[in-house]
């Protein structure tokens, strides 16, 4: 009923950096039976607006830290990200998906990331998956440098918690509570709130 | 049970515009079985109340990257697309939809903006079905010229990824991360972001 | 199972103004069979926190253009409005609503408009039909009497769209980009906006 | 299934101010065979937040024009009313709920009600039935004996909405955009707005 | 079908903490048939965001009140919180929840947590479950001290009002309407508003 559906591997936009194990199984969503554990399918939904390739990031930081497949979508704002992750958990089987944004620094902007972040906390709920927002405001840094580097960060910070919740769910219960920022700093503990 | 339902093809305001194929199998909403690929639906939901005539720029582009079906439904505001788009979707056979509107310039007009932006994603997340939001505010241009010039653009660029995402996915995957703009000159991609 | 909810035909609030064509089929909601067109039934859902008997005013205007049965249901705000009118739609039958509301002037009356406006477009994708949305704000007119002339207008010229989505969707077609206002002088196509 | 859960009727935080009809029916949620007009069932949800028993104001008015049986369902907070009032229709057989609370002033506060009365109206849309919501801001007055009253008396005329709206809609239809007000003194229709 | 999920029991980030009874059920979400009173199952969400461990605050005050079972599971941010909370109703057999987040001061972490707690009512009306949401802003106190106090406060009270919807409703209906407070003094009842 839907066959008609289009959808690629991730290979990053050049493929002299595409690394992904593509061997074959691609058409077929259903892991061997020889896989003792089924390998985890992971979606990356990011958008054409965004003025860098967070995808990239996402890719690089998750295949260093598992193996699992990834497919991505790319669409056109982070207004169409909610239906492509959706898509992706309920169309490509994924397990969990990453959506990477990048909204403008205008006060439309602001509403239009609001309603793609209602949209995608929606979308969970229909689901019961997760979907890893990353959003990265234009105006978050002070300049363009500055910016993808910050994009470029708090993707890979983000791909990592995806991982964990997926295969080590024990580290973030390590982590709970220790003020952990995705890009930035970490803020740590609050002072004088450890010994209750 | 809703044979009561009227709908039209699209042809545009005047008939002498009108370039659609109409063939005869609006009442089938099967592709015929001849038909190797099946023909896709596209559907243009619009408004009275903009002040340009947005459906026909998105028809005519529409028109000149693919040969979809093309089904259109106009209604009184922003407010009535949501359903009309999901209507488009789920009564008339649509693929995806192209929402398209023009809100006033008043704090009122962004709220019910906000209200219909918010219907289009749920609607998405309702059906699995991509409906790209295309919204031109009032204020956006210094004159009427330019806002007309700015819905013109605006409207055929949006159409486009439409098309890309019906037909072409792989197109929006290389766009992506690079600052693309519909209406307005792409920003492109962070200066400096390039090299990881 | 829900023969406890008890609801009235629209007949006004005095009933010597009330020109409904109520002959007999009332508990009945499927169209006879000798109808070669079944009579629509059209759901009008109002408040007694508005000031102005807006529902007069939309069915004095249904009346003069097509002859559905109307059915009327009376809340007591715009918050309320929302399941009025998907109860009309799903416990009544209605083939479409229009919805009826005078929110006040103090921001906490924006605040309910906004919600009750979110909650009109939810119950629309709820069950594929539309609910046009007619509020006025206590504070769009100068006095009262304008305000009054306004809100008669206004739900006049929507109960009019409503007519045109339910039996001339191609009125609504012809006047697409036209800038059509309600209670307001229409503000017509951009100049300079045609020629494309 | 869900026979762990456990509630109470409603009596008022003393027993000496009940008056309620307890007699033998609370465990069994169908009306016996021989009552000729089934008993409605009507939910209070309150909190322990408001600063003023608002519920018993609602049990007064109730019991003073009808008889319903009356559930109490006590929650901490507005964000937890909308599902205390979902789970009394649906798991506590009521026929609609009046929902009551009173939000701080700061703007925090004011954040939360919005999504308490988002979270009523999806409840409503989900379940079919009406949920009153009665909100009173804590700086909707000028002291606390105003704040009181102001309380008490809205409470009270939005318990005979409820009551209308399930046994006289009729009613409310007469007071159709009349400006009926609940705590305060009705605006009444608009000056010069009843000639059409 | 969704095996490969993997949770854990809540025992604090350090062991030497743990006081959790977790004698070997953990796999088997039925109470045993000796059980007269099925043990009750309680979730825990939280974030590794937050600069408190609120969850030990909540599982000692839990286990200081009554012997659920209690499932923790730790998410990034508060935005991750709907689904976790969701999830751990409907895949671990949870009868409620409790969500603990500590948003960040800057006005975009309020619109996150905005859309977090939407997100949490949501989340509540899809599973006729309560959860509830213990948020601490990280501008609500003077320093880091005063917040990790109210953190603690706010937490541990909150996790007895979880206590008592589950097990002791009637405790909350005894306070209904008399101000109280999670986390700050209780502002008691309204003066002059008892004699009614």
């Amino acid at each position: 009923m839907r066959s008609s559906f289009e959808w690629k591997r991730a290979n990053g936009p050049s493929s002299t950096n595409s690394k992904m194990d593509s061997s074959g199984s691609t058409n077929n969503p259903k892991p061997h039976a020889i896989h003792p554990v089924p390998m985890k399918r992971i979606g990356i939904a990011d958008t054409t607006f965004a003025r860098y390739d967070m995808a990239r990031s996402a890719i690089k930081e998750i295949k260093k830290n598992a193996s699992p497949e990834i497919v991505r979508y790319t669409v056109p704002g982070v207004k169409d990200l909610p239906v492509a992750a959706k898509k992706l958990i309920e169309e490509h089987g994924c397990e969990a998906v990453i959506a990477l944004g990048m909204p403008g620094a205008a006060p439309i902007d602001k509403v239009c990331a609001h309603e793609a972040s209602s949209g995608l906390i929606m979308a969970q709920l229909m689901t019961n998956r997760h979907i890893i927002e990353v959003f990265v405001h234009e105006d978050e840094a002070p300049d363009e440098e500055g910016l993808a580097r910050l994009a470029d960060r708090r993707t890979a910070e983000h791909a990592i918690n995806l991982i964990s919740l997926l295969y080590h769910p024990e580290r973030l219960a390590r982590l709970a509570g220790t003020g952990q920022r995705q890009g930035y700093e970490d803020k740590g503990p609050l002072e004088g709130g450890s010994g209750h």
